[in-house]
């Protein structure tokens, strides 16, 4: 079984947390074959952690886990945190590959996404 | 004059803010004529701050800055941070135009950007 596992930072604000749980439902959704389950989870402030999100995996039969981090640029997160709070399940779950993979910054995408944002023009403030 | 100013969280990682650097520096290019200057600043940590770069578009001659937040989620910097960040230039130069945009993460492309970067299926760790 193959897992996604979409890694944000987590924030005091709930609706920010949720913001990253509709995400993760519609990734679910267009990514359609490629995994047998879409979750999320957060570095810190909200729930489920890392390591609860993998155990979560490895209790579901995920035989391989990648994972994204929702993060927009390669700092400390993504190159340190991340990586350390993967490895208690790194550890306990030898058998289970669990890999990660670039972060969202690092899409191609970006400069078209950011120029869609300016040409909709949508002021909020 | 129309500026836009793409404002990141900011890092202790140096790489992490010439990523955003060199983000704006290609946004730029591909920005084309939408605007005379596009330009990027830091809410924490790295300079140049939201102030001083807002001063800086002003001495530039702008009269209407878009500001991008790079950010992927509504949390309380979006909300709460940058705006408050905004107030001294919004005071000071009551004829410029300073208006946030929506901020990265509300971007429609999100979804088929995270897809395409499970698709390239390059892992990092």
């Amino acid at each position: 079984m193959r897992h996604l596992l979409i890694v944000a930072h987590g924030s005091r604000r709930q609706t920010s947390n949720d913001e990253v749980r509709d995400l993760t439902r519609q990734l679910a959704v267009r990514a359609g074959q490629r995994f047998d389950r879409v979750s999320c989870a957060f570095l810190e402030i909200a729930e489920p952690s890392i390591p609860t999100a993998v155990e979560a995996c490895v209790a579901g039969g995920a035989q391989d886990i990648l994972v994204l981090p929702y993060f927009l640029s390669a700092g400390r997160h993504v190159a340190e945190d991340i990586p350390e709070q993967l490895m208690p399940g790194r550890e306990a779950y030898p058998d289970v590959r669990i890999r990660m993979l670039p972060y969202a910054g690092a899409g191609d995408g970006m400069l078209d996404l950011l120029l869609a944002i300016v040409d909709a023009g949508t002021v909020e403030h």
